[in-house]
């Protein structure tokens, strides 16, 4: 069987530390729950000291059933003082997480220059931590910052660092390339002498600043190692962590080891959605998960695939839940939507006309600035629509929003709608925190004197992202809407250069389809 | 002295394999220059067999007076023909390059199942390509295509491949992993292998499908190679190619081996002008080049780098043109703060209290939302502010927004703002492309009565990040908006549950960030 690589995200813990990222508490709870179904092994979510809203995510992360091992993080004690006093350890210990990672110094400029302590208190920090959180009954991953800078400023007292931690008791040492310029021959080296240097797990913990922190996580596990810290898409401070996506791949496809099982083929799907809860951009050129990993465009490359598929692509696509495509082909799109249609228009599926006709209406939407990538809810609608199997449940005859100051510190967003279902007109108005909200409103309002299922919906997320950012204000912004009914979910879709336009296509669409199959009672039977 | 290392880049032959690259004449010959002017030794510029377009670029660039050497890139001859009767290497010839790079198929598969032709009579295709270039003059550059996954299923017949390339006469036999395939250890393997198999130079072309292009860039040049090739900004099919702004610094800063020399500190400015040239967004995570590879968030990072540079950096940033900063978040602590209040508030950053007090507004403002990562503009009018510093340009008397459809497929969204400069009052209205620009554009209108140098700004990006998912519309939004007057850029940045008045804020502050040290004229006199 093959040897098991324990792995271990720090999305929400190092990947917060990129530019542009903040994570609300949904959004952590969101991710928590995304990367736990990939089957990662530790979820490092945090540094309970560091900032009193954490103390609310760890209870409710403890309401979740959680199959990863979930972690807080922190420091080593504060020299000079005692364990059991030290508040940052109280605060780490009251996340009341099984497992705890703590971070101490490696590297004797450190010690010396940035804790300004001495080389010996260093290491009884660590010692005295780490036996005191085993004492508390925690799991220890002790991280050991700039392992490597350390190990070639001084190899006796990096590894001596390594040695303490171990003798107090951690599970795992992680050796960590902090600032990310560790060559991997360097690091081969390095590692190999670690290894002679604890009886603990050992783990393996860089960052990207020179490029390399996949490969020196590779080298490190072929070393070695047996535990890999990332996160899953590479965030992270400057250039950001070991992309785990890349390396869960890499060990699994490539080395032979064990890491996430049968849910690698899931890799692709859950890179997207923690883009999508990070709201960054995806990059589509990232190796094994992109949408250009597979993509081939050079002629000769096309024929020489067309003839046997190993012979341009260093794995099979779908491996990673990837798939093959032609630039410059049509032929590969239709194979695409056809597999899209499969399981809810298994007959428009068969239809090559169909597909062709959908395959076109698609582009030109594309070219709009839409995408249903992540909005099944709109991508439905739309199928229906254009193979008439829509039906319109109402129609919007007019409105209008308004926003205005009311007083010194607010704003009044209001919005009017004038709805039509069967023939049958109302009137609706609502107050909201901003248009959009008042828009949403009054829109329920309207329409739940016809269809009453709509009060149960509610929207649970809502996102805007600028397509065209050289034309500032008057760029396109895509809108995606989430909404549940309480049982199911559903994502739409609206584009527009007027955010307001924007969010009423979504919404439109969004409860649209959560009239799928719905009749229509009599306003005024409501009424009574 | 340092072993030199060659240079090749191929950004206008394998960059242009990308997805969503297309380059103009002008686009290349521009490309051409800028590469050139960071003095790498070779520029692959094209394949004048593909495309008639060729001819007038090659004839064009010969006109150019360029330090690197021009190559032009073909295949061997065609299976069953003659050398001087192939299409193709007439082509290639009559580019009229002093080198040429062709490539050879060095995977047996390749050869029998793509070319479809027999082992011997592939050497004999490189054999006599390779004579008959050299025969012509040329500098012949060989590229082993494939060759990794050919060692790896029958390595006897690729080393002869190589041998073959050899024995013709190339100056260079370049190792390619093609499919970007190939694990760091079997590559570093097979560098070896070929070593002992050639005695003309070797290189090394790798692709970056499993993240490890420059890894195996700098092992290959670690085992023996001597020319590496690759992409400026690792532009090419699929993933990419080897990203020679990492190759390149990790050669010379981190092997002491010597590439481009001092061009080194022109890395930053010229792998921007390339992408503004190839138009794609600059990744700014990107290792070296990107402007947060030295961009410091985390508290205790910040507090570490003022002790100490070295402790949380692995280059001097200088080195290659980039610059230190330091993100202000939640995370960040009163060192950060001093640092960033240096350059134009020295007085305040002395002063602790001050710079506890500002620390402290901060933290409230990102209570509620703000983030001044990204928004300088904002940050400084903040600071001005709460010194006292900050003289009131004009203030916002009322506005009002309003959005509703003209007809069935436009919305019109319009705005009235009233304006105070003084005590004189200016009304303004004005039409948009949605609520924000229409807003925009009419406190353009009012305030361009008094302040005329507002009518050279304009807005260059918009952007939008839900803060707060849970609440779904009625969520926390942050606006950053960029501004320019032609010379300098600054972001602002607002926050509203309602978008409409966080845009607004991020408008005022981008207004007031531009009235700097303006002073107001009479609307009245303008008007006349």
């Amino acid at each position: 069987m093959a040897r098991k690589i324990e792995i271990f995200d720090s999305t929400l813990r190092d990947g917060a530390q990129a530019r542009g990222i903040s994570y609300s508490l949904h959004d952590r709870l969101q991710m928590l729950a995304l990367l736990d179904s990939l089957g990662v092994d530790y979820i490092e979510a945090g540094n309970p000291a560091s900032n009193p809203k954490e103390r609310q995510f760890f209870e409710e992360a403890a309401t979740l059933p959680l199959r990863a091992t979930l972690v807080a993080f922190g420091s080593t004690r504060r020299k000079d003082t005692e364990a059991p006093q030290d508040a940052g350890l109280a605060a780490l210990l009251g996340a009341g997480t099984k497992a705890v990672a703590i971070f101490g110094k490696a590297w004797d400029l450190h010690a010396t220059n940035v804790l300004c302590t001495t080389l010996e208190e260093n290491l009884a920090m660590i010692r005295d931590t780490i036996r005191y959180l085993k004492a508390q009954g925690r799991e220890v991953i002790f991280d050991a910052e700039h392992f490597f800078d350390g190990y070639a400023a001084n190899p006796g007292y990096a590894l001596l660092v390594l040695r303490a931690a171990d003798e107090a008791g951690a599970d795992t040492v992680v050796l960590c390339d902090t600032n990310g310029g560790t060559m991997p021959h360097a690091l081969e080296a390095a590692v190999k002498a670690a290894l002679g240097a604890v009886k603990c797990k050992l783990g393996i913990h860089t960052h990207n600043d020179s490029e390399l922190a996949v490969a020196n996580s590779l080298l490190a596990v072929n070393a070695g190692a047996c535990h890999v810290q990332g996160t899953l898409l590479g965030y992270g401070e400057r250039c950001g962590n070991a992309r785990l996506t890349s390396v869960i791949a890499g060990l699994q496809l490539k080395m032979g080891y064990e890491c996430i099982g049968e849910n690698l083929a899931r890799l692709y799907d859950i890179a997207r959605e923690a883009a999508e809860i990070t709201n960054l951009t995806f990059d589509e050129t990232l190796p094994y998960v992109g949408r250009s990993a597979f993509a081939h465009k050079g002629g000769m490359h096309i024929d020489g695939l067309c003839k046997a598929h190993g012979s341009f692509e260093h794995i099979e696509p779908s491996l990673v839940g990837n798939q093959r495509e032609y630039l410059l082909s049509e032929v590969a799109g239709k194979a695409a939507m056809a597999e899209k249609l499969k399981d809810s228009f298994p007959e428009a599926a068969q239809d090559r006309e169909k597909v062709g006709l959908l395959m076109e209406k698609l582009k030109a939407l594309e070219n709009e600035g839409y995408s249903f990538e992540g909005a099944e809810g709109s991508f439905r609608l739309f199928v229906m629509k254009q193979l008439g199997l829509r039906k319109q449940k109402f129609s919007l005859v007019h409105f209008k929003v308004s926003d205005e100051p009311t007083n010194e510190n607010t704003f009044g967003a209001y919005a009017v709608v004038k709805v039509d279902v069967d023939g049958e007109a109302r009137m609706a108005a609502a107050e909201g925190n901003g248009p959009v909200n008042a828009l949403d409103k009054a829109l329920r309002e309207a329409l739940g004197n016809f269809y009453p299922q709509l009060r149960s919906v509610s929207l649970t997320d809502y996102k805007v992202r600028v397509l065209d950012t050289n034309a500032a204000t008057a760029a396109k912004v895509r809108v995606v809407i989430e909404s549940t009914d309480g049982k199911d979910f559903w994502r739409t879709v609206g584009v527009s250069t007027d955010v307001i336009a924007a969010s009423l296509h979504a919404l439109i669409d969004s409860i649209d389809h959560s009239l799928l199959g719905a009749e229509p009672i009599s306003a005024s039977a409501e009424a009574k």
